[in-house]
């Protein structure tokens, strides 16, 4: 296998950006380090000569970019995916720092489909979008002054990816866990959706306050790094946890 | 100490920027990774308004700039000079990973002045600007398109610098030839001016073909990483030279 091979597995993710330049410069970014799958969600402004500018010779990553109307069509067919953020978050999945997550990226991408996923120029990713991550991905910078630009940052997790790569060809195959097939994106939200119809046909959660207590569910499922089949296990079970309610005449 | 200290001690050089949007944004990454020494040579627009739009909140960053009319104005004091390129040449300086040189420059930035050197968006350093550098650093990338952004290109450098910092506080002290005091840039285009001079002298350059010869020197002398009590001795010595060969009635 091409020690460059696990790139091809990985997807970077822009959400919502406003300025058509980090676009184009992203797209030059990714390929500068051997990258090509680029997929934006909600372009503010898209097509736009600034960003073909700034794409320089990438104009190519940037004509094959995919525009997705939300982030879960973006994550479709992703097991594992990594969130920017320079702020740390309550409830936020297992926070890394670039290196490290890099290395975990590679390794996984050596036999699934992982993304990168970046917040709006201003205010980075939402609680709602960082809940779709198995890892929040920070990059070490001035406390006093993180604010990287949004292809800046696209850059420096391009280069780790690649810097990774090199490093840990080797090693890939002796990685724990990467026997089972992981669940994707969808198999997860599947699951979730799930796992909340239940709690609702239960009348575990009121239907009025779904709250937190969904969103603690999800962070524990994306931390598990679930495997397909569990998550045929696990709704197999939902599936009889709501017949069950369904038919119970006393539940609350 | 603070394990950042080293960054103060480094600056970074850009070499006759075609665009201000460029500075602005090598501005804004060097704050995000805690350095703040900006030195633009010869820029070709600036100040401009794109600089001040791209700098962000680094404003105070570019404002402090210093704009130099040539790349020697620039390294005045730095004793440890690296240079950017993406291609090989032809006697170039050591060349070294964008990630060992970091370390290399933390190192000696805890007792010397240390310059990072970038050339321009076009066509990267010239010969003679390489010429001036200790180390030729590359920045692993995609050999089919290697073409970084320059602001990119000073993201990642600047990155790598903060992680060397970070990973390399407590080795900084163990590097050998960290005792004598190095040669500052001055000192040592002194000394090749000096040397020029003497095979001039001696008859030993031809006086219209200095080819490559003091570049050769040049290189050698860099390598060296010339401490500036052995220039004071070189110096002496090339004086007594030049003295002997304007004496003998007989030289070539």
């Amino acid at each position: 296998m091409n020690d460059y091979a696990p790139l091809r597995n990985i997807r970077l993710v822009l959400c919502e950006p406003s300025h058509p330049g980090n676009i184009g410069a992203s797209a030059r970014a990714l390929k500068t380090m051997g990258l090509e799958r680029l997929v934006v969600v909600q372009p503010k402004t898209f097509p736009d000569p600034e960003a073909d500018a700034r794409a320089s010779g990438a104009l190519d990553v940037l004509r094959a970019s995919r525009i997705c109307d939300d982030l879960d069509e973006a994550l479709a067919g992703a097991s594992f995916v990594a969130g920017l953020s320079a702020r740390r978050r309550d409830l936020a999945p297992e926070l890394r720092d670039l290196r490290t997550a890099a290395q975990e990226m590679i390794a996984a991408a050596s036999h699934e489909q992982v993304a990168v996923v970046f917040g709006t120029e201003r205010t980075g990713l939402s609680i709602d979008q960082l809940s779709r991550c198995h890892r929040l991905v920070r990059i070490p910078a001035n406390p006093d002054y993180s604010s990287l630009n949004l292809a800046a940052s696209v850059q420096l997790v391009a280069y780790e990816l690649r810097a990774a790569c090199a490093a840990a060809a080797a090693a890939l195959d002796t990685l724990p866990g990467a026997d089972g097939s992981r669940a994707t994106h969808e198999d997860l939200e599947g699951l979730i959706a799930h796992l909340e119809q239940s709690m609702r046909a239960t009348g575990f959660l009121h239907p009025d306050r779904p709250g937190r207590l969904v969103l603690r569910m999800r962070r524990m499922l994306m931390r598990a790094r679930v495997e397909a089949e569990e998550v045929a296990i696990l709704r197999g079970f939902l599936h009889s946890v709501i017949d069950a309610a369904n038919a119970d005449p006393h539940r609350r």
